[in-house]
């Protein structure tokens, strides 16, 4: 025996995450929605791969994968998530969940690691099929039998089919355990640019912005599009649109540099050719880790809503359907990636914020966390044609297992 | 026998016009897409009705109703259709059926009438639920079984399917036999506000806009809603907001005072909370009676387009899915229902274009034609709370009735 530690085997890593791209794939991604076949099946190969990292495993009652040790001494609890968006990329979720199986195969089996281990889990729903980090947020107690309850996806199929349909009713679900863990660690895609175009393999996260989602819906008038003149329209698929324009040249001078928003979704009411809408909705989102900059933000929409409203052609209501919640990752964490990305990436790494949300910050609201961020090719996410160089995955699960053993080395 | 000629029966027409009502009935108006079971069973009592006409009743291979008479001497054409668009107005369509099927009660069985007869036409799809004026197309002769073949509806339940469906499948189409008719009569709610408020009970049609329609389509690039920064965005539903907004804002400068333009529809993609759109579409529709003009907002709209493909954040392109045929109603008609406003509707009557699209401008194209209005209170047109006064609608077929007597005495 050397006095090194053994190492992450980048080409293993590779291997299994190109297993999980090829169930449920789309072109070079992959297309599993929660509890779809393909994420089901993705599950069911996790637990079968956990035994080998000396943990016992067991899918909960929402659908979260939990990799337990039985070893006594201190636990890292590490992962993210194998469903996806509707046919998006192979690396967004599964690249955690390999990375944390990466390190529970190579420290929970190593003496050197003095009896602590890392534990791995994923994440059910992390990309809001069905609501908001409802795995995660199971897992922490932040929600209720009533919230899976209500939660239905955007076909209105319920949480609870769902969870009938695959088999999960009434398992019961996994809480956390006080005092278990050291904390989380979590390593992803950035799904952004930085790190590509700044020439670095890591990215040490300071904090994940909140998600503030919100329905803006406009009222008019329905009416028929050849006999109503122009000058006598409230036409408020119109309306909408100049909201959108408005948001987009007013928002910058009252925003952060980091501030992003987005319009995802424009419905008009009823939505035919001949028919003037007389509703119109729009899903409108806005992200930052600073909460005061939305609250800003949102007094500048609701003044906006306001002179759309005293114009009186047509009105606007704005309604806050999600709010967010920013986290800022631990310290320790961050020193500890950063000290491995000296050792195992040249030191090519860039303290960051998280644009994305990720189901770090719900377990920040509990323990200790950090994240880890490996390069986007073109910042590409959320489609099918996201990628990482396969040398910076290799590079990105070397500096995670090494961040984890000095976790756990206290 | 007194030396009048029979009149028109208010009290019937409203009877009638409300037994339709009962069929589909949604709220005070009715849902009869065309080929539900509220549409066919509408078309079912029309052609019992049309034998007290004196009237042989078929619906044909399309869903057109066509009441024919045995007599010798010359046939007057009159119709409307029984299909509506969803969740729609009580009168829009109906009225024009009850006023020829009125009018056929009056004289086809009047010795006054000389052998003359007024036809009662039903025509199928009028809403244009599976394409654009079908019915009345397929009586024209300007539709082959391809294009039949090639309709379906916004669900994408082909033409054929529905056929099948009810029972129409295999059965022959009928067609316009030539020199059968002197001409074609419509009667149809005005769908604007110009009768009532100048306290008008007739609108004399002079001419029938056309309808153009397109589909514009913007192509930016689909990426996460957190991870891109706003200056590295390529959205393409904001880019649609902002042609929208200025077809709007540069349209008025080069149209006619007639012309109007509508954005009936619009689609992110992929239409999701966390995700700039990559691509967008609008369905937009211009209307005027001069084909000129559209010609000219043509070359407008595609300069606008240029201009947007020069920035080159995102590129747009509109395709016409849809061409205009403007149509022109006979000066005889015109002058029949202007002296019949006269004799019954005290000559509070005015000639005005028609904004909205109907059959009697297919008709037109094939034989002389002619429509009336009558007034739509507060100009509100499909939509459930369309609606014209009782005594509005009792005049109109006065008028009506009598114009046909007079088409019909050449």
């Amino acid at each position: 025996m050397t006095d090194n530690p053994p190492q992450a085997n980048g080409a293993r890593v590779l291997a299994d995450l190109n297993v999980l791209r090829s169930i449920g794939a789309y072109k070079t991604g992959v297309h599993k929605p929660t509890f779809s076949e393909a994420h089901m099946r993705s599950l069911e190969w996790l637990t079968q791969r956990l035994p080998e990292a000396g943990l016992a495993a067991e899918i909960d009652g929402v659908g979260n994968v939990l990799g337990k040790s039985a070893k006594p001494g201190p636990k890292l609890l590490a992962g993210s998530h194998l469903d996806s968006q509707n046919y998006a990329g192979w690396l967004d979720g599964a690249l955690g969940v390999v990375y944390a199986l990466e390190a529970a195969r190579v420290i929970n089996g190593d003496p050197r690691a003095g009896g602590g281990a890392v534990e791995v889990a994923a994440w059910s729903d992390e990309e809001g099929h069905f609501g908001s980090f409802l795995g995660s947020r199971s897992y922490v107690d932040a929600i209720t039998e009533a919230d899976i309850d209500a939660a239905r996806d955007s076909n209105g199929r319920t949480m609870r089919d769902a969870l009938r349909d695959v088999g999960l009713a009434g398992r019961a679900r996994a809480r956390a355990e006080r005092g278990r863990h050291i904390g989380y660690i979590e390593a992803h895609i950035e799904q952004g640019r930085t790190l590509e175009t700044s020439g670095l393999g890591i990215g040490v996260v300071t904090s994940i912005v909140g998600i503030w989602q919100y329905r803006i819906s406009f009222s008019g008038e329905q009416n028929h599009a050849g006999t109503t003149r122009m000058a006598d329209r409230r036409d408020a698929g119109l309306a909408l649109a100049r909201f959108c324009v408005a948001i987009d040249d007013r928002l910058p001078a009252h925003c952060s540099p980091r501030t992003v928003w987005t319009t995802g979704r424009i419905t008009l009411d009823p939505g035919a050719h001949s028919i003037i809408p007389g509703r119109a909705e729009m899903l409108f989102q806005m992200r930052d880790d600073d909460a005061a900059v939305i609250a800003r933000l949102e007094v500048l929409l609701q003044s906006m809503a306001a002179e759309v409203n005293a114009q009186g052609r047509c009105s606007v209501a704005i309604e806050r359907i999600r709010t967010g919640v920013p986290a800022t990752m631990d310290a320790r964490f961050q020193d500890a990636i950063e000290a491995a990305s000296l050792q195992f990436a040249g030191g090519k790494s860039v303290r960051m914020p998280s644009a994305a949300g990720h189901d770090a910050q719900v377990l920040a609201t509990i323990m200790p966390a950090g994240m880890l961020f490996v390069p986007s090719i073109g910042g590409i996410s959320h489609h099918w044609t996201e990628n990482t160089d396969d040398a910076d995955i290799a590079t990105g699960v070397q500096v995670y297992v090494e961040a984890c053993r000095r976790l756990l080395a206290g």
